[in-house]
């Protein structure tokens, strides 16, 4: 197998169980034995335990933030209409199996971020980017009207992230998506209005 | 020292580990240690780690809910003052020490919550009582008319308190409490406003 198949082996499967049981609770061998990765390679691909924890970040907001961009930039339809589209989207992932467990950047954020420099700034990029995709809607919702023109972009763009990671949070307690049904009713019912 | 005394070393201590490093990534061993308590004697107390995991929320929960009961029923203030009073407390608590590490409930939330049900079932009963506090608040502030009447008291409370839990998270990755004046500024400038 040529040794980025590897590397990307040792992510994809490093990505699913970090994100359902944790970071510090996953250990290196139990990510090789579910790559199919020889024990003891680990360290060919990943310089400690901690880069790849930051390899994961990248590979999380990638995913992330080109979902953001996708549908954000979806023609066709109002910018607000992309916005409720896109957290609706969520809502029915999440109702299925894959988001049971939350946003992995939120996830890392709880768990690392103030135990590790080098996670946190990484993780503050993140949600630099996916406040600057939900800006980048509203101002063109501004532009067209749909949304008050006193509102303050950044921190509306803010808002809407922390409080949808704290929804997202909130699911794992109740185990049903209730919290992000009340998160859109309130964004977009409430703050988003003409 | 008697029994009693015991036991509660070992869960101040256990709240302090686990608060800053999580559940999973603290050690029975590391706790007994840290509270002076014999090894092998944590049987005595707890039927198991997952045992004391269940008292560890019993014991940042009454912390947390009689915080909100306190402030939100103090007397001398109007209802909103009261709830504005509230979280800025909170927010000058994290600016110092105490609360870079987030909301000891949202932490073990995002950790456990999916992990373990038990946990779930003890967290979600957290949240609303925590949502609780704050829908009899914004009940009287609705009897003294200074919200919209149209407001869904049982949304508007649930909202608040996972927009809260959200920034307090983004706080993780920011380090400064810039999420949390954001959270103020929108919460009683835009769906707390008469």
């Amino acid at each position: 197998m040529p040794k980025s198949d590897n590397r990307d082996r040792i992510l994809t499967h490093a990505a699913q169980l970090v994100r359902r049981q944790g970071f510090n609770n996953t250990g290196i061998q139990e990510i090789l034995i579910q790559a199919g990765v020889p024990k003891g390679s680990f360290y060919f691909y990943f310089k400690s335990k901690e880069d790849l924890g930051l390899a994961l970040i990248d590979y999380y907001a990638s995913g992330i933030t080109s979902m953001i961009e996708s549908l954000l930039k979806a023609a066709g339809s109002s910018p607000l209409q992309r916005l409720e589209h896109f957290f609706e989207g969520f809502r029915q992932l999440c109702d299925q199996e894959e988001w049971k467990s939350g946003c992995p950047i939120g996830n890392l954020t709880q768990e690392m971020g103030t135990l590790n420099l080098a996670f946190q700034d990484k993780l503050k990029g993140v949600f630099v980017r996916m406040a600057l995709g939900i800006r980048e809607c509203l101002q063109e919702a501004r532009a067209s009207e749909q949304i008050d023109r006193s509102l303050d972009l950044d921190d509306t763009a803010d808002f809407i992230v922390n409080s949808w990671e704290g929804a997202l949070l909130r699911v794992k307690a109740e185990g049903n998506t209730e919290p992000l049904r009340i998160f859109q009713k309130m964004i977009f019912g409430l703050i988003l209005k003409t």
